[in-house]
């Protein structure tokens, strides 16, 4: 069921023995484990999950590491063990992931001359670049979410709430395999798409006003994601104009995603093209996102991320413009890079759709 | 939007001038703003948010407190700002909540003299005993919940898989005012119910086996919890005996809820219940836990949990038996303790549901 080699943590580079991963889709990376609770331990030969008795039967068959239950105790002081008995020194902590208290859980219960060394984002690294079965995994995810968006929209019609859209939305998501929203559904109407955050209300959609529907599935564990814009009726010309500004950041920002590019340099492009339409300061969050096991993984398509993008890493490019009273567009699409430069994953249409 | 009175942080007992709280459903409950990205610092006479330039908006409309929103630099310096401005001097801080990069990022920004201090469950301590209007709340969720379960059970018959059963679990919830689901619903079916945290697979359900289906409902903010077991058909004699055995564990847990009686005893009765079966090793989890603004809150209702119930709290009781290969069931209700006992809100039938 693991999507990756356990091996590839390069344990020599972040000088530890041992590294005790506590964050959840990292430790499915590694182990396949998809339960709710565990610690894994890895080495360089060897990986060992820690979980409770709930999951017992499913850690056996998910995964094809060693797997250990804490019945008593907690899973700290059960990992801690196994570096007392193996005797390493060296223990790198995820230090983004794992809690103050858990920390000095875990403290507490290693043997003298055993040292915590704070490491982050060591596996997120690794999963950045995705194996060609993530990749499966993303194309499939993407393309429920394409199909539940156009099923959905085929029964849109005036009336109905931002609630009942986002109901169908990830009925539809199932009904293509998905297993779940990769995140709460945003359906938001007129005005209210200003909101970059959302949440669908009780409002119910009318003739003349904007409908921003961002969404995202879950499928077999990995995400997609994508925005989109409509309009029900004929927009006002101050909206045309914003939805191409947003439209033509986005492809301006798509157009430099290649190896080798910075992520910054990825953001300032779409900021770039929003400064020259007068819209630089309604663009409040960054370009995009890395996406996979989570919805949002490094990199970050921000001002100030230095990471160089490469190949097989899966990403957002989702600028937008929002103003306060008046309305919001967002433009997204989930997007692999590929030595040549990228690829589009997300299928669906960016014409300003007209209902 | 608040649902509670911040006051009611006791500060004085605590020791602390002021309390960053991390946790978003802390947040939530103390300033009433739903966005997830913030810090707050509250303080006997108030409480400011820090969120950044996504929330401005929507912190305006849902917040009574001071916000304060942070383009650049982080959240964890800003609020350290405001603690130097204002001279406090011992700072609490949610140290189950807070990650170890984060409670040093914290501690950096702090002026000399302010002195952090790890505070578990502060907030979560208020949150446990429930206002009215969170009552309402909740009880509008488990009514959901059930209006869900019945609706799908309507429409179950062999061929279906635990995919697309989940799906309309989840579509039902929101028909009927739910946000989405509170979990991953759980729909098991045949031997993989001895799975306690089993996800929904392709797998169709055919006749003459069992189905597990443990499902929540998220609506205005607030959670429900509800595990039913089904058969298609006549179940056999063992599988009959061991659903008696859960369900008189289960009545007997209910039976001991009442103000007073530590979270620990009411376990031990489900506990001695299926012990007095021989299945005392196949109920491999708690008997429950305190639900709210959070699926999982405390108080845990497992066999060293020493809180002593009060009037107000909202929890599960769900004993449950496994045996690998075979099956499990499991019978869970929400609960809510009263002045003279309990009330279980769960209106669902408990019966062994034959289709």
């Amino acid at each position: 069921m693991s999507a990756a080699v356990p091996g590839a943590v390069p344990f020599r580079e972040l000088k530890v023995d041992a590294l005790i991963v506590s964050a959840l889709p990292n430790i499915r990376y590694l182990t396949g484990f998809t339960g709710d609770n565990a610690l894994a331990v890895a080495t360089p030969d060897s990986i060992t999950l820690f979980t409770d008795p709930r999951f017992t039967i499913q850690a056996g068959e998910e995964c094809s590491c060693k797997t250990v239950t804490v019945a008593k105790g907690g899973l700290e002081p059960a990992a801690a063990e196994l570096v007392r008995k193996k005797k390493w020194k060296r223990i790198g902590f995820e230090s983004t992931r794992l809690a103050y208290d858990s920390y000095h859980r875990l403290k507490g219960a290693l043997p003298p001359g055993a040292a915590l060394k704070p490491l982050a984002g060591a596996v997120e690294r690794l999963r950045m670049i995705k194996s060609a079965d993530e990749l499966a995994r993303i194309r499939q995810s993407v393309l429920t979410n394409s199909r539940a968006f156009a099923n959905t929209v085929r029964g849109l019609r005036p009336g109905l709430t931002e609630f009942e859209i986002a109901a169908q939305l990830e009925f539809e998501m199932r009904r293509f395999g998905g297993e779940k929203a990769a995140f709460d559904s945003i359906v938001a109407a007129g005005d209210r798409s200003a909101l970059p955050h959302a949440r669908p209300t009780g409002r119910r959609i009318s003739n003349d006003e904007l409908l921003l529907i961002d969404m995202g599935t879950c499928q077999d564990g990995y995400m997609s994601d994508m925005t989109r814009v409509l309009f029900l009726g004929r927009p006002p010309q101050r909206l045309r104009n914003m939805y191409k500004a947003v439209a033509e950041a986005q492809l301006a920002a798509i157009d430099a995603v290649r190896p080798g590019v910075t992520a910054g340099e990825v953001d300032r492009k779409a900021r770039r093209v929003l400064e020259s339409h007068g819209l630089g300061k309604a663009f409040v969050h960054s370009t995009g996102h890395g996406l996979g096991l989570e919805i949002h993984e490094p990199p970050r398509i921000g001002r100030k991320d230095p990471t160089k993008l490469d190949a097989g890493m899966t990403i957002t490019i989702e600028p937008g413009a929002y103003v306060e009273g008046f309305g919001g567009i967002r433009i997204e699409d989930t997007v692999v890079v590929t030595r040549a430069g990228c690829e589009v994953l997300t299928p669906t249409s960016k014409e300003f759709m007209l209902l």
